[in-house]
Parts: structure tokens; sequence; C-alpha cells
């Protein structure tokens, strides 16, 4: 796919030195960090995890090319040795994780990644980045779809993501939350997302009069054309939509929709939606976009305005109320020895660890508990071995296989989590419990 | 630099669309689209303008593929004739923009493309894309700087930011603001960006006491050295630091500092100065990192913490609680009639336009005119044409000579403002207002 910069300079400064401590000393053990959110953003009640296709992609491919050592050479702060090391640097961990699509909660592991200490060190920066940005974009995608009910949310995001490789990321992760298309071509051509898109305002202002802007666009597009009706007056708007579509469908050309992208659209769409019927037009459909987020959406779809598609952009593009998670990628394991941090409010579960899911008899979810990875908890284990040695373990899942699965388990959680109502925690297993208290005990009497 | 995913399928496919509509009807005429902030976000009172560099390289390099082509052609929209357009293209039109590291206001146009028309409606998704990330995130990292008086702010942003490109824009356009050096190596490569760094929890927890952590990263790199004291306690942290400074004192290597990550930095760092000082450290400086902005910046520097450096990481990045800025690409001139919307809260102004910029005799920002481009009104005129036919008019500016323009941007802006308890509007010129009422009425009877 070769979408990703994935320049292994894309890094923060101290994985490179600290990585040279390891190297240097021969601190080469396997060490286990365990990537998770230590605390939900205020308004999420569950997250989506996503982003672990792209990250598996960039760890297969993470290589030093001489121009990078050369650089890392310019700042006199490394090693001959070491940047030995990196030019035969290839990653040869082990992946766990949860499978993209899966909803998750606070202390889960969504990565656990057990690599010698200096691999597993420096690819922290990128780990972090990929699952952060796509599981923040899912799950506010997520939000939109829920509120949505049933009715198309398409992304139209691209324009005010943070830089353009963001706008795919974006794309890729509202497609898994459930968005059923984009106006990204990139993101449709690399991930086989269907396309789409209506006119710009200043497609109407670039013809004498709207009548002409609507006729020139569906003479071109017979079978995609949806009209943006707001630029001078939406009612007025409306009207020449429906005398252009008249026209039209006697030439044999069928409108699909009419776009409303400001105003009052509930009021708006109704008086729209009355005069498109009382013009012989019902299968018309509306579609509304701007400055659209999972609350508005709610709003529109509550008042049984008759809205039939919303184009979401920026607001779910950028995560705009929950930009980023509080995810943070901790040393678990080294050595063979459970490792954690004490700092004020950021304590830590030592331990490779397994998340147990348990439903009802529904199939509705129930509750996690958090485990040792090597405990047989009844439920579901949900982190799976995705690469051993480097390689994955299997082909990575179609991205409508993970939408399907996504699509599964919002279906199936209980309606107070997905309303925001209850945000659970996981039960912690009598065993990681005691081994978090051991290692505290170790750590405080040690140092 | 090549750092920038330039393909032209980022773009939404509105743009590819009409473009095909206007190349058939061989609606050819320049236009020129204006790309302006509606409206500030809530808690901005001015912005600083960034992304134009990018932006500028992106349209010098932008080419369809054969590949794209083939793409394109497999969606069944589009027709040979547009398809051979597209193989020819490239971007021809003319730049105005205001120089990045620019204080920029609303409705005051950051950039305005003239191209003929299908040119300038292709490149509407990038322009906005670019300049709405840098803006954005330079405007939060200016905030910082004037936040910290005179004390350092380092990036840290890389592993939060919404994918890795992501981090560029932020390393590059904290840069700018003021930023004295990044955490992000392919940062440092690419724009010459000092990169700095300490080390992380997990370095601390790799060894069995800290003492030894920071004995071993110290031996590592003696001139670079920074305790990260707070991964089990913090005043117990800054006691082996100081044991530790003394002890490798004597064999002539110096730490530079301690870092605090955690907890109630304003005291913590109290109480570690005190132990510095009475170990007979006076010359290990205290930095601060975790869950930095302008706020906490500020209520750090005004308690009067003996605090000499900040670490601002994601919340810079993503300028978390104003991601997006309301950038609007809008066209206001075509075949040489002005042009503009009349939708619900989203008037235009029409016609090519410029930004007259008056400052009172100590060179402090007085006030802003915005007139069309032709106008001769008081005040420098700050939009400047960087690009004609397609080419840069002179090589771009340095990131060091930015950075110094803005600097003096930010410290002739009236304390008001910049403190936040105003927020400007441009006054509109006698000129451009009467454009626009006539624009407005003749739209009006003419639709």
């Amino acid at each position: 796919m070769n979408w990703l910069n994935l320049s292994p300079l894309l890094t923060d400064l101290y994985e490179l030195t600290m990585a040279q401590v390891y190297v240097e000393r021969e601190m080469l053990a396997p060490a286990t960090f365990s990537l998770f959110v230590r605390k939900l953003p205020r308004r999420r009640s569950f997250l989506l995890a996503a982003g672990l296709g792209p990250l598996l992609e960039a760890l297969e491919k993470l290589r030093f090319s001489e121009e990078d050592l050369a650089y890392l050479e310019s700042l006199k702060l490394f090693k001959p040795t070491f940047l030995d090391y990196l030019r035969q640097f290839r990653f040869t961990g082990e992946i766990w994780a949860l499978p993209e699509g899966t909803v998750f909660f606070e202390n889960e592991p969504v990565l656990e990644v057990t690599a010698p200490l200096p691999e597993a060190q420096l690819i922290e920066t990128l780990a972090i980045n990929l699952i952060n940005v796509e599981t923040a974009v899912a799950t506010k995608a997520a939000r939109c779809v829920l509120a949505a009910r049933g009715r198309a949310c398409v992304d139209f995001g691209a324009r005010r993501t943070h830089g353009l490789e963001a706008s795919l990321h974006a794309a890729r992760a509202s497609y898994v939350a459930g968005f059923t298309a984009t106006s990204n071509v990139l993101a449709g051509k690399l991930f086989g997302i269907p396309v789409t898109g209506t006119m710009a305002h200043s497609f109407v202002e670039s013809f004498p009069t709207e009548a002409e802007a609507f006729r020139a666009f569906a003479e071109n597009f017979p079978e995609r054309t949806v009209f943006l009706i707001d630029t001078y007056d939406t009612l007025r708007g409306a009207e020449v939509a429906a005398q252009v579509a008249r026209e039209l469908a006697a030439r044999g050309i069928y409108v699909r929709g009419v776009r409303l992208d400001s105003g009052n659209v509930i009021e708006l769409s109704r008086e729209v939606r009355r005069l498109l019927d009382e013009a012989g037009l019902p299968e018309i459909k509306i579609f509304v976009s701007g400055g659209l987020d999972e609350e508005k959406i709610a709003e529109i779809v509550e008042s049984g305005a008759p809205v039939e598609a919303f184009g979401v952009g920026t607001k779910m593009g950028v995560s705009a109320d929950a930009p980023y998670l509080d995810l943070a990628y901790k040393l678990v394991e080294y050595d063979g020895r459970p490792r954690m941090k004490l700092s004020e409010g950021k304590l830590t579960y030592p331990g490779r660890k397994q998340v147990f899911r348990r439903r009802d008899v529904a199939g509705v979810f129930y509750e996690d508990e958090l485990g040792l990875r090597e405990e047989d908890l009844p439920g579901e284990p949900l982190l799976r071995c995705f690469m051993k040695e480097g390689r994955l373990l299997s082909r990575p899942p179609a991205l409508s296989e993970i939408r399907q699965y996504a699509a599964e388990q919002l279906r199936y959680l209980p309606a107070d989590i997905r309303e925001g109502r209850r945000t659970p925690n996981p039960r912690i297993s009598k065993k990681l419990a005691e081994l978090r208290q051991r290692t505290e005990e170790a750590l405080r009497r040690g140092n």
C-alpha cells in the first residue's frame, strides 16, 4: 500500500538514546510493553480499536537507510556499534492485540509487544501514534453511526484532518466504524472504500444561475447527482432543484438527492421534503452536512426530520471533542521479571495480560476481567497473537470483515454503555491483583 | 524534502467531478478563491499563519500518475477527455498569501488562489488541509510560548498527533511559533530543528534501581543527561538524582537537569529545587512535562515555581481545545465577476482582497482593514504574491527566518489580544462593502 511515511526516524529521540544504552549493555532480554488507555476521555463510555493493520504493516517494513544513519551520526550522540545495530535492525518481536473493531475499556491492553528490550522500546512512538489516531477517530465515528440509527454516514473529513495522511487514517477508521463511504479519493483507491460526493457552493456560484449549475452537473453525472441547494436561499434552491429534476426526469436523468449544508436543517428539511413531494419527487433524498457530530445527528434523527444520510466531516475526522486518548505504552515485564510504574495517578499493572469478555445468554456484553495471559478464566480471551518473530501469522483481514466485526461488537453493547450512561471498568483477576501488590512492595523496598 | 504524501488523489471526489464539468464546458477562465477563517475558535483571540511552505511545495509537484488515472477510470465517472486533462495537469495559477508566522484574524484571507477554474477547484482540499493543521498547531504553540515567558518549550507531540505525518506538521509549526527544539528525529533531519530528549519511565524500570539507570544513561550521554525522577517517588527520585549527579561530577560528567512528569509539579519542583540546591547542585535545571498546555504552563510560571523548561506534547500537537479552524475556501471572483455565497451565517466577501495592517508609533498592532487588492489604503499590505504561473517567485525562507518573523509578530501584539481579552475584527473598506452590497443585490435579483 505504501501510504504511510515509514521512516524509522519518525520517533522520539529518546527511543534511540535509550536503545543505545540497552545495546551497549547487552540488555537484550525480552521486554513486554502494554499499550492501554489509562482513562477514557470525558465524553466516551467505550472505545473501538483501530490502527493495528497499519501498525503491523509498518513493523514488518521498518528499516534504517544509510541516509537515516548519516543523519543520526551527524548528531554526535551515537556510537558506531549502535549505528551498526540500527543498520541491521528489523523488528523480531511478538504482537498480541485486540482485533481491529473490538470494543474495549480503560486499563485493557489494546496491544502487547514482546521483543528484545531495544526493539520494543524503539517502536513506542509508532505504536502509540497509529493506535491513538485510528482508535480515537473510529470511536467518534461509531458514535455518529449509532446516533444515525441506520441512516448512512459518509466521511467528508479530508479537508480538515491533521495533514493529508491523517485523512487516510480517518477514512479507514470511520469505514471500520460503519460509515458507508468516503469523499477521499485516495482512501477509495487504497482501501476499496466506496467514494462519493456532491458539489460545492463554488460550483453553483460559477454558473449564472443555480438552475444552470444543476443541469450542467446532472448532464455530466446522470447517475450520481445530488444538488447542493443552500448557496443562496435553501427553499428557493429546493424549488429550483425540483424544477430542474422534473425537466431532467423527462429526459431520463434521475436526480438522487439534495444536500443542505447550513441553517436550521430540521425545519428546512421538512419544508424541502414537502416541496419535493408536492413536485412529485418523493424519491429524491435529503442529505445533510455542515458541522455534524453525534449530538447534532441524534438531534436531527430524534426530531423525525426527513433526512436520509449525513455527510460527517471535520468533527469526526479530528474527533473534535476528544482528539487524543490517554494511551500509554508501559513496560510490564523485563527479563522475566514483572515491572511497573508507581508515579502519582499513573500506576500500571505488571505482567503480560489477557482480557476475558463475558456475555449474557443473548450475547450482550456483560463484563470483562483483566488477568494474566496464562490464566484460564471464564469468557472469551480478546487479545490474539498477530505477529511472531517479526512475521505476520496470517494475512490481515479485509477492511470489510473488520467493519462487520465492529458492527457486531457495537450491536451487543448494552444500551447504557452505548448511550454513555455507564463506563465499565474491567474486574481485576486475583492473580493479577496479587502480582501487582507483590511487584509494588518489591519496588518500594528495592529502590 | 518529500515528506508529504503528494498524491493528487488526496482530495474530495467532488473536486474532480466539478472539474470535469468545468473542463467539458470550457469554463477555464480565471477564478479566485479566498481561504479565510470565518470565526475564531472559542479560546483563540488571534491566529498564527503556518503551512504555506508545504502547500507551495505540494502545488509545484502535483501530478497525476498513470496509476492514479487508472483508478479514476475504474470509477466509471470520468470521460477520456477529462482524464487526458488530468494527465497534462500542472498547477499554473497565482498564489497570494500571508507569509508564514503572520498574526491574523477572522475574515482575513490567509491565502488567495487565482487560476483557471478547474485548477483552482482541484487544489481546495489540499490548501485547506495544510493551512488548517499548521495554523491550528502554530497558534496553540504560540500560546504556550507566550505563557512560558521566555522559558523554553520543547515539542514532545509525536506520539499522539494524528498519524506520523501530522507529527512533522506539529514539529514544524511549533518551531515557527517559538518552540526551541523537538523530540521528533525526522523533523530534525528534514527541517533542521534541534532534536532533544530525556529518558522514559521504562528506562528506569529496566534497571534494578533508579541509581543504576541514571548512571548508565549519563555514562552513554555525558553531555545530554536529564534524569526522569518520578517513576517511583519524585522526592526519593530527586535524592537519588542528586547523589548520582555528585558522583558523576567527581568524574567530570555534569548532569543537565531532572524531569518531573506527574503529580503537583508546582510543589514538587520547589522541593526538588531545595534538595538539589542543598546538595550543591544549583546548575541542575528542572524540566516539566506531562499533559501541559498554555493554561498549565501559565499556572506554573505565575506560581514562581523553579521550572526552567517545558516538554509540551499531546495538547499542543493536536491543538486539543481547538483541533480545527473554521477555515473556508470560497469562490470570490470568476471570469472577472465578483462571486459570493449567501447561505445563512456563511456570507462571504467577494473580490480579490488585501489586508492593510496599521501599527502605532511603538510598532504595536493597531488595526487591520480588509479591502480590495487594488486599493491603496494606509498600512502595510500583508498578503504577498508567492507564486505566478505555477512557479515560486523566490526561494522559500528558511524556517529560522519564519520563526524570527513570528516572534516579531507576537511581540507587537497588544496585551489584551495576546491574553485573549479582545478578538479584533478587521474594518471593511468602503469599496469592499459596496462591492459586497452590489454583488448580493445582483445575486438575489438574478437567481
